[in-house]
C-alpha cells in the first residue's frame, strides 16, 4: 500500500506505536507528529515513530490523507474539529479514544462525513513513546464507528489502513461500543481498583497481609491503578454507560450478598454455574478454528449511509470483515462493495443481513 | 524425614496431591486414603497418591501420625471429630479447608489439642485426583491456625511436614485468616462471577459481543465459574467474613459511582492513584530479594499456648518461619524453641515480638 502523508496527534504509547506501524506496515513515507511535549516528539523522531514534528494540529493535518488523534480523551472533540477544519476534502480523520459517543456529539457543524471514530482495543502497562512498538495492534480488535453520513471511500481507506496495521477492524454503533466497553473494560478497571483499595485499607494483619494473596487476587487486580489520568478521563468520557454498568454490577452483587446471608446454596450453585457456562462460551469463541475467507458482493446504491449500515450490521453480528473494496458505478448509479469475510457461514449470514436491509447481494 | 502412617481423607485434586507429596517429598511409606467414591480411590492408588484404601475415616486414622482432611468444607467438622476420636494420643489432625473458624467452633469436646487447622493457598482449575501432582504445594503459602491449646510437639510436626511438602507454613489467627481470605480470595471469586454473569446477560450486541472483550475482562473473569459446589460451600462456610467483604466492596463501589456521577476527576485520580500505590507495594513485596536464614532461640515456658502465640505473632508480622525445632526441658521446666527465619531484619523483629510478650529470647 502506498500512502500519502499521515498525521498522528499525540505521540505517547498509542500514537508512537501508530507512527511506527504506519511507517513499517502501512507504507507511510511521511508520518507527521504533534505533541505538546517536545521531549516526546524528540524521542518519537529518534525511534522512527514520526518523520516530521509539526508545530500544530493544523500544520500536521494540512495535506494529510489520514489524521489519527491519539491524545487524551477530553481533548478529542476540539482536536477533531481542528483537524477536520485544517485538512483537505479527501482526508479521513479518526481517533483512538476509548469512548465514542462524546466526540461524535461534539463535532457540531464540522465536516463530519470525513470523521470516523476508532478504538483499538490494546495498550500496554507502561505509557509513553519509549514503549511504542509497531506490533501493538497485531491481532487486536479495532472498533470503527462510522455514522450514516460517513463517506464510503474514507471508510474503505481507514478500514484498509487498520487492517494493514495488523488489527481486525470491526464496525460498531457508537452507542453499542460505549455500553460494551463500559461492561468489558471500564467496569473491570473500576472493580480492580476498588478491590485493591479495599484490601490495602482493610486487610486484617495490615497491608503486608496481601503478600499471601492467592492467584485470584492477583488476576483481579492486575489492571488496577494503571495510568490514573487516562482512566479518570475514560470513566468520565463514558459516564452514562459506566454508571449503568456500575449500577448493574451493584445489583448483581447485592443478589449474591442476599443469597450468602440467607445461606442459599442452591442459588449460589446457579450463580457459579452460570458463570462457568459463560466462561466456557467465551473460550469456545476464542478457540474457534480459522476458516477459509469467503467473498460477498453487495450492490451499493448511491446514497449516504449504505456502507456504514452494512459494515455496522456485520460488526454487530460479529462477522469479521477482513477486506473491503468499493467499486464505484457510473455517476449517480450503483456501485459495488466487495467484502471478504471469515468462512462460508459468515458469508451466508452477511448475505442474509444485507438482503434483509434491502440490498441486492450475492456470494462471489 | 521418616514418617509413620498418614491418612488423607478425600482424594480429589488436593488430597491426591497431598498423598503424592507425602510419599514423594515427606518420606511417608504408608499413605491411607478414604473417599466415598471408589473410582477416586482406584485412581489414587494407580497414580501412587495412596498406598492403602481405607473403608472409613476411623480405619484410616487408627495408628496414623497425621490425618489430613481434604474433603468438602461442610463435611470437615464431622470428619474432624471422627478423626480425633479414632486416632491415637500422638496423632495430629489437620484440614485443608478455605475457612477456619467454623471447623474449630464445631470441635466441641473433641481432643482439640491435637487439631491444628490448615489451608494451603493453591489449587488448580481442574479438579479430581487425575490432575493431582506432588508439586502443587511448592512455594505456596500454607496457613496454620494453632489455637492456644494446640500441642506444641504436634504443631512442630505439622510445621515440618508442610515445609517438607514444599510449602511455606504461616501461623495465623483463625479469625484473621477468614477475614483475609474473604478479602483476597472469596470476594474476588464473587466479583469475577458477578461480572461474567452481568456481561453474559446484558452485553449489547448479544453474548457474542464478549469475543471483543479486552485483556482486563479476561483477567477479571479468569476465576469465574470454577467448581460451583466447592465455591458455594466456601462462601457459606465463611459467611460472616464474606458478607463483611461484599459490603465493604459495595460501599467502595458506591463511592466510585458517586464520583463518576458528579464528574469528580480529582477524586477519580486519587482512586486510581491509590490503587497504583497499593499494587506497587504488592509487587515490591513479591520481588523482595532472598536473604540468608537467621536463627532465634526462645525459652519456652511449660504452659499451653506459648508456641502457638509466638508462631502466630510471627505469622501476623509476615515473618516466615522456615524451620522450627522444639527442645523439651526437664520435666515441668523450660524448653527451648529454635526458629529459622528469613534474614537479620526478620530475626530482630522476631526477638522484639517474643520479648514484648514476655519471653526470654536471643539470636543464635
Amino acid at each position: 500500500m502506498s500512502l500519502g502523508p499521515v498525521a498522528v496527534v499525540g505521540v505517547g504509547l498509542m500514537g508512537g506505536s501508530l507512527g511506527l506501524a504506519l511507517a513499517g506496515r502501512a507504507g507511510a513515507r511521511e508520518v507527521r507528529g504533534v505533541d505538546p511535549d517536545p521531549e516526546a516528539l524528540r524521542v518519537a523522531r529518534a525511534v522512527g515513530a514520526i518523520s516530521h514534528a509539526a508545530e500544530s494540529v493544523e500544520e500536521a493535518a494540512a495535506g494529510a490523507e489520514a489524521v489519527f488523534l491519539a491524545a487524551p480523551v477530553p481533548l478529542l472533540p476540539d482536536l477533531a474539529r481542528r483537524a477536520l477544519a485544517a485538512s483537505g476534502p479527501d482526508c479521513v480523520v479518526t481517533d483512538v479514544g476509548s469512548a465514542k459517543t462524546g466526540v461524535l456529539a461534539a463535532l457540531g457543524d464540522a465536516p463530519r462525513e470525513r470523521f470516523i471514530g476508532g478504538h483499538p482495543v490494546c495498550g500496554g502497562e507502561r505509557t509513553g513513546v519509549v514503549f511504542a512498538r509497531q506490533e501493538l495492534f497485531q491481532g487486536a480488535t479495532w472498533f470503527l464507528t462510522p455514522e450514516p453520513d460517513a463517506r464510503p471511500d474514507l471508510f474503505e481507506r481507514l478500514h484498509g489502513l487498520v487492517a494493514a496495521l495488523g488489527a481486525r477492524p470491526v464496525a460498531i454503533d457508537p452507542d453499542v461500543h460505549d455500553r460494551l466497553m463500559a461492561l468489558v473494560s471500564h467496569l473491570p478497571h473500576v472493580l480492580a481498583g476498588a478491590l485493591v483499595n479495599q484490601a490495602a485499607t482493610t486487610a486484617p494483619g495490615g497491608r503486608e497481609a496481601l503478600r499471601s494473596a492467592g492467584p485470584s487476587f492477583v488476576d483481579l487486580t492486575r489492571v488496577a491503578g494503571s495510568n490514573p489520568p487516562l482512566w479518570a478521563d475514560i470513566l468520565l468520557a463514558n459516564r452514562a454507560a459506566v454508571l449503568e454498568a456500575i449500577r448493574g454490577f451493584a445489583t448483581g452483587l447485592a443478589d449474591v450478598e442476599a443469597a450468602v446471608e440467607r445461606g442459599d446454596r442452591e442459588w449460589l450453585l446457579g450463580f457459579v454455574g452460570r458463570a462457568a457456562e459463560a466462561r466456557a462460551r467465551l473460550r469456545a469463541a476464542a478457540d474457534a478454528a480459522p476458516v477459509a475467507p469467503a467473498r460477498v458482493v453487495v450492490a451499493l446504491p448511491n446514497r449516504p449511509g449504505a456502507l456504514s449500515e452494512i459494515a455496522t450490521a456485520l460488526g454487530h453480528a460479529h462477522i469479521n470483515i477482513e477486506d473491503l473494496q468499493l467499486r464505484p458505478g457510473p455517476p449517480g448509479g450503483e456501485g459495488e462493495l466487495e467484502l471478504v469475510v471469515d468462512g462460508d457461514d459468515a458469508a451466508r449470514e452477511a448475505v442474509r443481513l444485507a438482503a434483509e436491509r434491502g440490498y441486492r447481494v450475492r456470494r462471489a
